[in-house]
C-alpha cells in the first residue's frame, strides 16, 4: 500500500565542525519520503520556488516518488541554514528563508485522496490539518511536530492530536508539550491528548513507544561516526511508514518492527550530510542492519 | 560461587527537591554488596568508623553479607550530603567527611583469598589495586570508579586498568577518560587500556556493553518515579557481578542476562531513598521486572 507523505521540501545548508555543504535537498517531507521509498509506494505533498534545481526533482523520480502533489510555485524554495556543535547533539538556525512555505497551502490530487497511511510530516498543524480534511478515511495516521509548533502553534497541534492514530516527537518536545521530565509519564500524558500510539525519540539513545499493548524500548544503531544528524526524525518516521504500508497484518502487529526499520534507515541518514548516504543505501544493507541490531539486543 | 566486593561503606544525607533523608547507610560497596545478595553469597571488604549503626550492621547481616573483611575504625564513618535538581540528573555535593576511609586500608581475611568473582567497586584506585594484590588467580575481576579518580588518580586507575577483566563507567567518565563523545569510539579506546570487557552505563537510557563477541545494548527498566538515584550505578554492577558469581558456564555466554539483572536491580534502588526499596525487594520481584524487559524490548 502506499504512504502519503506531507512536509516541507527545503534547501538546507549545513554547516559541521569539520565541514559545509551549501543548498542540499532538504526538509522534513524529502527526508521521510526517500526513507519511506525504499519499503512502499510514496505521494509526495509539498511546496517548493522556481529555483529548486531539476537535479532534486530527478532525486525524488529516482526513488519511485509521485510527485503529482509536488507544487512548484513563484518564488524561492525554503531554505534554512544551520550549523552544528563539536558533539553533534547541539544545532542552532543560522537563517531562515520561509520563501514559498510561508503561503503554500497542500491541494491533494485527487489520486492522493484515497492513500490509506498518512505520514504527516513535521510542517505547521494547520497544514497538517488542512491535509487530513482532503483525506478519504485513511487507515493510519501519523504526525510528526517541533518545538516550534509547539510554542507558537499549541490550539491547532492539539486539534491535530484529537485526529491522529500516532503522534512522534522527541525527549524535549514531549517534556515542552507536557512538563514532564520523566519519559513514561509524559507518553501518558501525551496519549490524553488523543493518539493511540505515541513514540518518543532519544537520538542516539533510541526510541520508546507506548500503545494499546504495552511499551516497546527499540533500539538505535550504533554508530561510530556521525556526519549530519539533520532529518535523522524525518527519516525515522517516513521508514516506519514506508515499512507499515508495505507489511501484511495489523499496525498493532507491526509496529515494533516498522520502529526498528525506521531506526536503521536514520543510522544511514546520519552517516552523510542531507540524503547524501541515505539515496545510496539499499533494502539489503537495511535488512542487513536489522539483523545487527537483532544480535545487539538479544539476551 | 561468590563475590568478593570492595568499596566504600558510608553514611549517606540525600535531599531531593521533595525529601531529605539523613544518614542513610550508603556507599558503593554498601549499594553493591546488597544487590550481589539477591544472587549469590557476597563477602564485603569496607571500613567503617565508630559511630557506625549498629542497625545497618544488622541489615547487611539480613543479606547474608560475610563482614568478616569490614573493619570498624576509631573515627567516624565516611559521611557523603548531597542534593538532587528537579531533574534528578544533576547532583551537587554539599560535603564530604572522609572520617576513617581517609586512613582506610583494605585487609583481607584468608578466607576471602581465593574468592572467585571480585568487585573493585568505587573506592580510589589504589584500595582497588591493593585488594587485587592480596587476591589469588580470581576468575573474574570488575572494576567500577568515578570522575573524581580519572581527575586525580588517573595513573592509579590506568595500572588497575591493566589488571581487570572488566571495567564499568557512566557515559560522561568515558568521554573524560577518552575524549571521545561518541561512545563507540569511547568503548573502543577503554579496551586499549586493558579490560576485555568495557560497559558503559546511560542511566534511564540503559547501558552498552563492548565484549569479544561484539557489543550489546541492555534496555533500562521502564520507572514512572525516581525518589534517589543514588547507588544506582553500584547497584547494577553488584547485580551483575552476583548474577555472574551464581550463573552456570562461561562469563561471556552469561554476560547479557547478567547486565540485564544489574539493571532490573538498579531500577528497584532507584524506587526509595539510599538502600530503602533495594532491602524490600526480592528474587521474585526481580525475575518478574527481567521477564517484562523481554517483552518490553522484543521485535
Amino acid at each position: 500500500m502506499s504512504v502519503l507523505i506531507v512536509g516541507t521540501t527545503a534547501l538546507d545548508s549545513i554547516k559541521t565542525p569539520t565541514k559545509e555543504n551549501p543548498r542540499l535537498l532538504g526538509g522534513s517531507a524529502s527526508h521521510a519520503a526517500v526513507a519511506a521509498s525504499f519499503f512502499s509506494p510514496v505521494k509526495l505533498v509539498g511546496g517548493v520556488g522556481e529555483d529548486f534545481p531539476k537535479k532534486y526533482i530527478q532525486l525524488y523520480k529516482k526513488h519511485g516518488i509521485d510527485l503529482a502533489g509536488l507544487q512548484i510555485l513563484p518564488g524561492k524554495t525554503f531554505h534554512w541554514s544551520g550549523e552544528y556543535e563539536v558533539n553533534m547533539n547541539n544545532r542552532r538556525t543560522l537563517a531562515t528563508e520561509l520563501g514559498v512555505i510561508e503561503t503554500f497551502q497542500p491541494k491533494l490530487p485527487d489520486a492522493y485522496r484515497a492513500s490509506p497511511f498518512v505520514l504527516l510530516g513535521n510542517i505547521a498543524p494547520a497544514l497538517q490539518l488542512s491535509v487530513l480534511d482532503q483525506m478519504q478515511k485513511p487507515k493510519f495516521v501519523v504526525a510528526d511536530s517541533m518545538d516550534l509548533w509547539i510554542n507558537i502553534a499549541l490550539t491547532d497541534l492539539l486539534k491535530l492530536l484529537k485526529r491522529v492514530d500516532g503522534f512522534v516527537l522527541n525527549d524535549s518536545e514531549a517534556e515542552l508539550l507536557t512538563k514532564e521530565d520523566n519519559l513514561f509519564r509524559a507518553l501518558k500524558k501525551i496519549h490524553a491528548f488523543g493518539p493511540k500510539y505515541v513514540i518518543i525519540k532519544k537520538g542516539s539513545h533510541g526510541s520508546v513507544l507506548s500503545g494499546p499493548t504495552g511499551n516497546f524500548i527499540c533500539p538505535a544503531y550504533p554508530l561510530h561516526t556521525v556526519e549530519d544528524p539533520t532529518g535523522a526524525g524525518d527519516s525515522f518516521v517516513g521508514g516506519l511508514m514506508g515499512y507499515l504500508a508495505n507489511a501484511r497484518g495489523s499496525v498493532e502487529k507491526n509496529i515494533r518492527r516498522a520502529m526498528v526499520y525506521g531506526s536503521v534507515t536514520a543510522s544511514f541518514c546520519c552517516e552523510g550530510f542531507g540524503l547524501n548516504a541515505t539515496v545510496k543505501t539499499t533494502r539489503k544493507a537495511i535488512e542487513q542492519r536489522v539483523k545487527e541490531l537483532e544480535k545487539l539486543t538479544k539476551f
